[in-house]
């Protein structure tokens, strides 16, 4: 009946050789892509010969870059100039940025001009904005057309079909002057214009729109597409929701990567190689150490007190580990906050005394867990020096893991990067200060 | 020109009390819903109350649903009962589900029969699952229709708009047979069957899929909406782009939350209470606790080897730390390719060969840094005792972060719950007892 989740998880691919050609014919084209992969270079690349040319461009844009690349270079130069013409303009344009710059020479040759100067054109901007993500296969009518004449003119239009759901109105200039969607022209009566039914001013954004961004503004409306314009407001392209949606999983991932202290990469985890999973994870690792040396001092300040009170070294894994918790619960919650849009850089004010209301009362729960252990290990002196310092470290943990993210963005860095290592390193050295500094006080030493 | 931007960061309202009456009429919907939900509630239930039935529902339910509950307590039952006619049937379901009873039965009294069941059958289902994020809006149409009778028969459709962009094909008993997109009705040559041109056997999903893999699959397949099924092959709804985007969004942050140990929640972390956070973050703070007094227990069985090398301990913190950060790397990046699909269970083997050809390269790194730092803290014995201890808890520390995800998955747990933690509490007791051993032993204690 339904090919259902089956296709989500597992690998799919034709169950016999006899399957084959039913599965190359009808599968889900990301499905064939998959299988594909999956296959010895010279057999996939047989198999996609097999397909239709439409078919053949849908299913090696599905293909991880590096392996459109590697069947690129494999192809007679004739082919590869028809697969590419076919192939949709912000899939073509990430395959041409990532060939070495003789296969591109080649390529471009090969190609007719109008595919080549929107090539030339796409590969130009910046990665990460709104230019690198769209496409220029777009629909457009005029707002003096009846429906019936702007669904004749999306019909004639030689672009690709998804496109013609959602055509943009522009004037005689290029300039955008609102959008509307199929349905609405299908259900339109025949007396209004594409002008009176059309959404005026639809939200949109610039090529040099950050992505995130305009995976948030898809978001917030709900829109299948965003028009990406010029400054002199000509429609240039457009940002579907699929790559919008696309781009944005990448830029959490890297969010992830950052609060655990690596440094981001765009590859798959699964194909990453050992050197390159070296050098993103090493850097961080190496500098905390440095943050260390913070803590080790204060350690080395107060030898006479440890000597003394050998019992106070059994808390200090636990003090330490305790304040570095609170502060990345703290810091990991507004990162994510942050990312989503869900609180703001002015919401700053507001939150930092919940989180101080917070903090305390979490504060005052550890002390009160610690005490007892305390008392058990070294009496009640130690008892009061740990639960003392229990409940100031975790105070100070959350509020330093609160705020660095702030202030990361303040200064324009990634709110995600660094906020953990920092607020490990911070917190440790702080905890050492303050657990001595009590012991010291409370003991009379 | 366009409002761009502007209305993804900053809040959108009207600049003055005479754009009011223009900002409500043509203003984004969700922009309306953010102003409205700034003023006081009487003065945003007068402004509800101006715009028309139609965009009035579609308004509302950009509303949060606590705030949508306060303005639907303070309406006429008879305005409150148009209002959820109107509105989608799984936002009206989700409204319903946040009523209290009494309320709710109000409610169901002044609603037409159909709406009514409608809510009922949808309110039914567990949520988290396909049943409970779907919508009951969706066209259909006949296999033997032209597609100019399928166009006809949608505009006569008394569904949502959106609806009759991707409608779905149905034979008799309602059993999904096919999807078509509304553009290849339009460009298809008007001798065809609809049967022709649909795709067959589309991708779907039963009312109990679990709602991330009902998002991975509209990802995967890039689709606008995906049918949810019957047992019985019966269509019975569809999950939109949008509202799977929203679900996928939150599971991605409740990650977030697990991998830094706070207990999930789905509130808006900008609205939630002091005692919400509290209750959030206190579990595994107290739990670590606990797991920590392994780190002590170690300790104390080492206290003379400390009394004798009291040097010892201005590396402990380090030491600690160390294997902690190697260890939350590797979770939290498994945590988030098991997340994305990037891997799975099956490829820890393959992984695990070249996490420890990482962890060991890492491992070789980090006691290069610390060996001239012990030698010059305490000797070249200390040097050769920190140096030998970096080495193993790097390596101990990445195997165990990495290997924990998958051990939870495979007991049916979520991988990202407790990954953090456990590798912090395992790497710090191991941490504690390697680095003393390899002491005891080198110092000949």
């Amino acid at each position: 009946m339904s090919n259902g989740l089956k296709s989500v998880t597992d690998q799919v691919s034709p169950a016999s050789a006899r399957d084959t050609r039913q599965f190359r014919k009808s599968a889900p084209s990301v499905d064939v892509a998959a299988w594909l992969a999956g296959l010895p270079a010279a057999q996939a690349q047989r198999q996609l010969g097999k397909l239709p040319l439409p078919r053949r461009a849908v299913v090696f844009a599905h293909l991880d870059l590096p392996l459109q690349v590697e069947f690129a270079a494999r192809m007679p130069a004739r082919d590869l100039a028809d697969l590419v013409t076919q192939m949709d303009s912000d899939d073509r344009t990430d395959l041409f940025k990532h060939m070495d710059r003789r296969s591109q020479a080649t390529l471009l040759e090969n190609l007719p001009q109008s595919v080549r100067d929107d090539i030339r054109r796409l590969s130009s901007h910046e990665e990460g904005t709104a230019g690198s993500l769209m496409t220029t296969d777009f629909a457009t009518i005029d707002a003096r057309m009846s429906p019936q004449q702007a669904i004749e003119a999306l019909r004639a239009q030689a672009v690709k079909r998804e496109a013609i759901s959602r055509p943009y109105i522009v004037d005689d200039e290029g300039v955008l002057l609102g959008s509307v969607e199929l349905h609405q022209l299908i259900v339109a009566p025949d007396s209004a214009h594409v002008g009176d039914i059309m959404r005026r001013d639809p939200v949109s954004v610039t090529v040099d729109t950050d992505q995130e961004d305009v995976a948030k503004a898809i978001e917030r409306y709900d829109l299948a597409s965003i028009p990406v314009i010029h400054d002199d407001g000509r429609l240039v392209g457009i940002v579907t929701h699929d790559d919008a949606a696309d781009a944005m999983q990448a830029a959490t991932t890297e969010d992830f990567q950052r609060i655990s202290t690596v440094r981001p990469f765009s590859e798959s985890l699964r194909s990453a190689t050992i050197g390159m999973l070296y050098s993103r994870r090493v850097f961080w690792l190496v500098l905390l150490v440095f943050g260390n040396l913070f803590s080790g001092a204060g350690i080395s300040y107060f030898e006479d007190t440890i000597l003394a009170y050998v019992a106070l070294v059994f808390f200090l894994p636990l003090l330490i580990d305790s304040s570095g918790n609170a502060g990345s619960q703290s810091a990991t919650l507004m990162v994510r906050a942050l990312a989503t849009g869900d609180v703001a850089m002015k919401d700053w004010g507001s939150l930092i005394l919940r989180e101080l209301a917070v903090a305390g009362a979490l504060g005052l729960t550890m002390m009160l867990v610690v005490v007892p252990l305390g008392i058990w290990r070294g009496g009640y002196e130690i008892g009061l020096v740990v639960g003392l310092t229990m409940l100031t470290v975790v105070i100070i943990g959350s509020t330093v893991g609160m705020s660095l993210p702030f202030l990361l963005s303040r200064l324009r860095l990634d709110p995600a990067t660094a906020s953990g290592p920092l607020v490990t390193t911070i917190s440790d050295a702080m905890g050492v200060l303050i657990y001595f500094s009590i012991a010291t006080a409370v003991l009379d030493l």
